[in-house]
């Protein structure tokens, strides 16, 4: 095609995870009317999915000290959502080894959610792949988000695929967990999974994080390379440097069934002020953990901070300790 | 190869055009300290040029409505830089239709510029192509910048490159002025450019703008399709969504020769300070202008102003007026 840009593919399907991964900045501390309005802009701007939270354990994590959303019991959802009488499907994430997976996630027919989205790094993938049976038993739709690829062992990515080829899990996503993946790099993943997953059927996602300004460009790219599951969130709003920015994506995407006006109605609503409250973006600390491929907890502890700008001695600090 | 991304290209050179596009933000209002502070960083950080304002006509712009670097005179840049005994090459941008350049540009000998860098509308070519040959008979080396090609018809982008393969200049850059190309379209222009320009010994350059937060990602392509001359200001400052951050370029290019830490050292001593006066980055208004191809001068009313956060208001008035 000499202009690929201007068509699409109908079999792209966005997720939204404003709340789910936006909630790792506030400690998923946010008022409903934020979570009624992300629900109701996901139906009006056509996006597929709405990932409302996560299913925490409640042995891990003291309901006290989090919003409603790192649970999402069905009343919480509720709440929000009654009955989702919409075609927006509902996700929820359950991380491995943090969620109390075969009591606190119910059967289908009990439940509001559609898609139950394990995440899970290499090393828990014997758990990760009992949750993905689980679910699938239970009558959910599936998908498996292997973290923070970037310090993976290709052969160790290799050996995951092709256990993941074997579960029910319809979905396998690229997880940019640091947010230190060049495109070249996301179009060599992407292609690894296809190939990975030929004839199964399965389709490849995308999750990427915004360190170093790259998440909306790897989407993208992922796109260009053949992955339809597309991860973004409002404002982008996430951890540390946050994600693919919604307003972004669905600009870009030619499907006329997406929608960018009620997107920017939600950010002029509500995320002008969350955005003088909360900090997420692209901020210098967020580049120098990109580019040198490292977990951004240091520079979320710098951010957070608010004090410093000492970027030199962050950097210095970083690069001892290589 | 298995993966480029962890060599380098010798023969790539950066250029900083901090001062001169970010001075569109300000006026070109710039303290000395931090014209001298940038300056004293791209010695530092090995970087190839640095362009240190605009060669604009004193009849058009007045004096006292500007900073300095709108003109750059002699001794203007000299305040600064002095004789500029480092390695770091000089360049001025004259602006076709908006430069005296047969009196202001000063033969080569007399002035501590290198580099001249004419950036002209595809309808001014005539008027680029004779300052390109007063430039070079002058003894500068001479680049050219085609501004806007986001809206302009590929066979006058053609017609173009055919002129400007019969010209002095050593370097054709592609110029996203609206911030509106996906990384399909820059890798297109940076082939059609290489293509026009085969045999010449001409480079390409690219110079992005950040609306979509592509910047960076562009760049990057661009790069990766051949392009050697590269454009990227500090904590990505110039007008509305600003350029390529150069702390980004600068982590992703191998070549030891630059160094990101002086460029950090600048960010944290002049930039956190600018960052809360000055209004620059990929906000919302300007990624609507981004995604529909337009000029951004609403949006940068739009920021300036500072009091509305109407998005919709703003994406309704543009979509009518397409």
């Amino acid at each position: 095609m000499s202009a690929p840009w201007i068509t699409y593919r109908p079999e792209l399907k966005v997720l939204d995870c404003t709340i789910r991964d936006g909630g790792l900045v506030n400690a998923h501390a946010f008022d409903d009317k934020v979570v009624r309005a992300v629900y109701d802009t996901c139906v009006e701007a056509g996006i597929d999915y709405m990932e409302i939270g996560y299913k925490g354990s409640q042995k891990l994590f003291a309901p006290d000290q989090f919003g409603d959303f790192k649970f999402c019991d069905e009343d919480h959802m509720r709440r929000i959502v009654g009955e989702n009488e919409s075609s927006l499907k509902l996700a929820a994430m359950a991380d491995a080894e943090k969620t109390d997976y075969h009591e606190d996630i119910l059967p289908r027919d009990k439940s509001v959610l559609d898609l139950i989205r394990v995440a899970t790094y290499v090393h828990q993938l014997p758990v990760a792949v009992d949750m993905i049976k689980d679910a699938a038993d239970k009558g959910y739709e599936v998908a498996c988000n292997i973290m923070a690829v970037s310090i993976v062992q290709e052969s160790e990515i290799d050996q995951a695929l092709e256990v993941l080829a074997e579960t029910p899990a319809s979905t396998i996503v690229v997880v940019d967990s640091f947010g230190s993946l060049y495109g070249e790099q996301v179009a060599r993943l992407v292609k690894k999974y296809l190939a990975a997953l030929e004839g199964t059927g399965k389709e490849v996602g995308i999750h990427a994080h915004n360190n170093q300004q790259l998440a909306f460009a790897n989407t993208i790219e992922a796109i260009v390379q053949g992955a339809n599951r597309l991860d973004a969130t409002v404002a982008g709003m996430g951890r540390g440097a946050g994600n693919c920015p919604m307003e972004l994506l669905l600009g870009f995407l030619r499907n006329p069934a997406y929608r960018v006006r009620p997107v920017l109605q939600l950010l002029q609503d509500h995320f002008v002020e969350l955005q003088e409250s909360l900090k997420w973006g692209a901020l210098v600390p967020y580049n120098i953990t990109g580019q040198l491929n490292q977990h951004p907890r240091t520079a979320i502890a710098m951010v957070e901070d608010g004090e410093s700008h000492d970027y030199v001695e962050f950097y210095d600090k970083i690069v001892a300790d290589l």
